[in-house]
Parts: structure tokens; sequence; C-alpha cells
């Protein structure tokens, strides 16, 4: 199954967690942007690796999951440094999509969605800035979580915005997804579920009617779950807002990020991932405070939404995923609407996961569950119910 | 000498010359922006010859050379499409500057300069738009020709800026350097010579006080050749707002030659040419506008500073090669100091030759000769009573 091309070539980083624990017998894989001790974290890129040294240490949450006995089999491709969504990479190659092998896996933890999708683990490793978890968990047909950010420690991983950066994973069935919460959050999965479900009508009208369709299953689904079940308007000044104001902030913080990287080592990038690094630099300060205080107003709008028992959902991304090699001109519109849904979790810092179950054309498009900050266990509780 | 870094790895282009010919037993190293029948135009990127056929006709200028009777050796390595000044390219390896190892050879012709000056052939082809031929003749220690705008057809190269765009050479001698001129501009190298010489002093002032000393003994040798001399300004208005008209009116048309290729095939490329390419979208209408006047001012200074039998000096670089393996930021302000003196050129379409001979802290530099448009062999006439 190499030819995914979702693990990074050369000899395979393998690693035995402990003999026991609650994880025992799970395999799974680790995002090239997170250290595994004497490994090169190599960020999907030619000229990462040589300009950060082999890490001696396992990032907090590989050594969480060793200690708890899942196993290491092999690290996994991702979009260059985390700057992607859709899971091409021209250096690396693109990894295999294998719930629809003639579109795109989705990115950035793009070998990470594919290896779990192909079936060779049992869960994978992902970061999540603006989507990265949930966006190719989305296209691959699996369970994905962002979880509330900085519940988990973020400790060697490859930073992007650290203001959204979160560490996530991914799974295909939801008792393994959950089963990985409880040791990563130390707390067991609830039984009880949340009591109300909010349906984001902004947000279903905002994705292709195909998809808005093809989910009103798994929203009914939840439905019956939760019991109580109401209409709301997600982002009252419209979700382009929103994604305007998650790009100001995160293209600003990636940018200050990589620019030692960028102005020591003059990186190899594809185009488009070069391009929004530049234009970055001419963002203004101005722009960032408007930004901010769009962020504060985001995140009272969830607080407000979602007291304690309440969730939310809405389509993980607004169609399936784009096919395979379209052109950058193509690709600029489908990519801005994925944000526009998938800012909400960078933006407002909440836990979010998404719910496989639905296809349009043939190929996978997830249902997204958001709770308040926190509620990172009730969510998993609730895909497990699901599952 | 492969170590070099200058050819072009795989198999290697070899096209022998017609038997007989003025040029016959010369042999010559073809820049990988320039067609040769039969072999991949790789531009010294790994997204280039994908995007393009293998050219089934040689360039006008390679066809007349080898019609000529002299013969190819091979291909040589390129900055990125023509894309820099100074030779350094990730993806091919920088090349070997065999007169200063420790430092950049000068680009974008830097294979081409490399293998020259390495002895490997008589001479190699290069293209020039902002200083392409010249910086790296004057950096390598070579004689190098930017011939008068439009005098030479450019079918078959690689576009960069078709208002800029030119084709030129390199050689170790000026007998072989002059040889190549009668062939490509169709007429013998007069014998006379012209009778004024001007000395820019702003340009000398600019450069490098150890520069100037260097090329004293240079401008005597010059100023013995013509006879007659006289100090004048060379760019009343600044060489710096010079240079700012040529790098408008030279990104803007760049970038409309590299769009396509950008938005279909999302290159590879090293962050500091694909910032300038994002960055040249930026520029407005009324800033073109105002380059173009600014280069007709330029144009008619040098018309009424070179009547016919009058040239010009002026250092051809501000300073030797800087060393290699330099960060963006060390290098930004070098390379715009380079392109005050290499704007010349492209922004007045007049013939330039770099004459070798000086060096400072052991390291070549050259001293240019601009004639009048149309005044190439005379220009090479100089260059072979001088060297």
């Amino acid at each position: 199954m190499e030819n995914l091309n979702a693990f990074v070539p050369g000899p395979r980083c393998e690693v035995a967690g402990t003999p026991k624990g609650p994880l025992a017998k799970l395999r799974f894989a680790v995002k090239d942007l997170i250290d595994v001790a004497g490994w090169p974290t190599g960020g999907g890129s030619p000229d990462w690796a040589r300009a950060h040294p082999i890490p001696d240490t396992d990032a907090w949450v590989v050594a969480r999951l060793l200690a708890a006995g899942a196993s290491i089999i092999g690290k996994t491709e991702t979009d260059e440094v985390s700057l992607g969504i859709l899971g091409e990479n021209p250096f690396t190659g693109t990894p295999l999509n294998p719930a629809a092998p003639n579109r795109v896996p989705g990115g950035s933890s793009s070998g990470s969605a594919s290896v779990v999708a192909a079936g060779l683990c049992d869960f994978a490793l992902g970061t999540d800035t603006g989507g990265s978890v949930r966006v190719p968990a989305s296209f691959c047909g699996l369970y994905g979580i962002r979880p509330t950010h900085g519940r988990l420690d973020f400790s060697g991983i490859c930073a992007q915005a650290p203001s959204s950066d979160t560490v996530g994973w991914m799974a295909r069935d939801a008792r393994t997804f959950a089963r990985v919460g409880t040791v990563l959050f130390a707390e067991p999965t609830p039984t009880a579920l949340p009591k109300t479900l909010l349906i984001a009508t902004d947000a279903f009208a905002f994705a292709d009617p195909g998809v808005t369709t093809a989910l009103a299953p798994l929203v009914d689904r939840l439905t019956d779950l939760v019991g109580h079940h109401r209409e709301t308007t997600l982002a009252p000044q419209g979700l382009s807002v929103w994604k305007d104001a998650q790009r100001t902030l995160q293209s600003s913080e990636a940018l200050k990020t990589f620019a030692p990287w960028l102005d020591r080592f003059n990186p190899r990038l594809q185009y488009s991932v070069a391009r929004n690094l530049a234009l970055a630099a001419s963002i203004g300060e101005a722009d960032r405070t408007r930004a901010a205080l769009m962020r504060e107003e985001a995140r009272a709008r969830l607080r407000f939404l979602l007291p304690p028992g309440t969730i939310l959902c809405l389509p993980t991304t607004p169609f399936p995923a784009p096919l395979r090699g379209q052109s950058v001109s193509e690709l600029a519109f489908p990519r801005e609407r994925i944000t526009c849904l998938a800012c909400v979790g960078g933006l407002t810092g909440s836990p979010q996961v998404n719910l496989p179950g639905a296809t349009v054309d043939g190929a996978p498009v997830g249902l997204s569950i958001i709770g308040p900050r926190g509620s990172d266990s009730q969510l998993l509780a609730v895909a497990k119910a699901f599952g």
C-alpha cells in the first residue's frame, strides 16, 4: 500500500507502545509535523528537516499514546509545513483518498487520513489550525476531532498559528475514536449525551444543496440521539466575515512562525503556498485588530449559543473532495468556501468532531458537531452513540 | 568536472555543427532556457519541462551557430526560469564559480558562465533580461555580451519580459568572443574603434570603492585604445530610479509571461522567486505608465550621450560575487544594488559588453562598455582590441 503516497518514504518509523495499557494493540500513524524521538520531522517539505535537528524527545501527545500502549506504524505526509487544506503536495506526491481515488484527500493531515481510510492502522494523529483534521476526515469518510484549543499540550509539534493550533486524530470507527480520547483527555467518555442540538441553518444553506440533502439522515439520527433540537444562525455577521478574520489572524501568525526559516533557508515551496506567505506580509496592524475583535464576537456567539449540554451541527465541508490536479485558479474559490465552514473551529477554539456516513456522487462528506469549550469528551460520547 | 553543478544532468546533449564554417572546431554550451531540437528545455525548474513539449526545432541562435560549424557540448543550468541574478538554485544546485569557488557564480546564466570559466568549452549562450549574461560574466571573469534589444531573433527561447529579453554569450578570450559575433550579427568585426569614451562617474561612485580602484587600470587601457575621453553622469534621475522603472516593467511582464504556468502547474519555486512573482501582481497600471515614461527618459539620455563613435563605461557590478549560502535578507540589498547598475541594458535596450581583467579580494569584477543601439560589433571590436 506504499502507493498511497501517504507514508514518509525511507526506513519506516515504528515504535512499540508499552506492553499493557488502555490502548494496547492499537496501531497509529503520526503526521510528519509531530516529533517522534530519533526520527526527523520532515514537515512535508524538502527543506524543513535540514533546518531542524532530529528530535530527541517525543511530542507530548506521542509520549502519552505510547505510554498507553498504542504503537506507531509510521509517519505520514502533510501539506508543506501544514499550509494547505486539500492535501496536494508536489514534493511528496499527493496521498491517495481511498474513499474517492480521483479526488484529493484533503489536508493538511492528508497522509494520516489516507492510511486510516485504507485500513492500515487504527487511528492517526493530525494537526488542525484551520481545518487540517476536519477537512480530510470529511473528504475521506472518517471520524476526526479538533480538540478545544489549548486543551492538549502542543509541545514537540511544528507550530503554524499558535492561537489556533491544535493536535487531533482520525479513526474509522467511533469506539476506537473515543478510546483515544479517554487517554488524551484523561477522563472517561461520559454516558450522558447533550440535551439540545442546534442546527446551523446558515451553514447548511452555504453548503451545496446535494450535501445538505445527503447529510439530512445524519442530522435526523443526531436529533434522535439528543432529543431536543432547534434551528439557529451560527454566524450573524456572515460565515465569510468569520473566514476573513480567521484568514487574517492565521496568515499573519503563520508568516511570523515561518519567517526565520524563509529568510535563512529560502525553501522550495509550491507557488500557491509561497504566494500566501508573501501576501501575508502586507496585512496591516489595523486589519489584525479588526480580525481579533471579530474573533471575540465569534467566541461570544458560541458562548451564547452553547450553554453546557448543547451542541451545534453543521456540514464539515460545503462539498465532497475536489478532483485531483485542478489549477490554482480553479481551486481558489473552493478553497475559500471550505474555509468559510472550517474557520469556526480555529476562530472560536471550540472543539469540533466530524461524523462520517454520507456521500455525494459516491464521495464522502461529513457532518460536524461543535460543543462548548472543554466539552471534547461529550462530543466523543455523541460520536460513540452515533457510530 | 560534473561537480561544477553546471551541466543539466542526464544524457549529455551533444550536437555536432556542420563540418565546415567560420566557427568550425569551436565548442559551446547552451543555457537550458534555449531550445535544442530533441532535448527537453528544463528551465532550471523541476516543473518547466513537464509543462512544455520537447522542442523539435533549434532556437534561431542555436541553428545559426551549428550552421556556422560550432558544436554543442551540453545544456547548462540557470536560475529558475531565468528569475535570478545570483545563480543560486536549490533544485539543480548552485553552479561553481571557478574563479571564486566560495562565491556565487551570478545568474541567471550561471551554468554557462561556470563551464566557460572552467575551460570546458569555448563559449556559451545565455539570456539577459535584467543582467543575466553581464552579471555572471562579471562574477566569473569572462567576456559577455547583451546585444541590442531586438537585434537577434529570440525564437525558441523561454521568454521572461519580452521588452527586455535578449540572447547573448560569454567567452574567456576576446578573439573567440568577437568571432561568434561575426556569425550572429552577420557582419565582420570592424577594425575602426570608437573615438570617444564616456566615463559614467555616477556609476563608478555607486560601486564599492575597491571596485572603482580595481577597474581604474582597465579604464586607462580603454582610454588609450579609444583616445578621447570625458566624464559624465549616466542617470541624472538616479540609478535607483532607473532600477525601479526596470523592476516595475520587468516584474509585470514576467508575471504576465509565467501566470498561465503558475496557475496550471502550481510549480515548485524557491521562496524568494515565488515571492517576487506574487508581489508583482500588486503593481498598478499607473506605476507601469510612470515606469514606461522613465524608460523613455533613459533611452533619450543614452541617445543624447552616445552619438555614433561614442561608448560609455561603467562597472558591470558594484562588487564581486557575494559569498554562497547567505540568507534572503542578507542578499536583498546586494541584489538591489546589482540591479541599479545592470538595469541600464534592460531599460534602454542598448548593447553592453563586460570586459574582464580586474579582481577585488581575489574575485573577478568586470568593466562594462555600452554603445548606441546597433553598435554591437563595434563593442566586440573594442573587446578584441582590449583582450
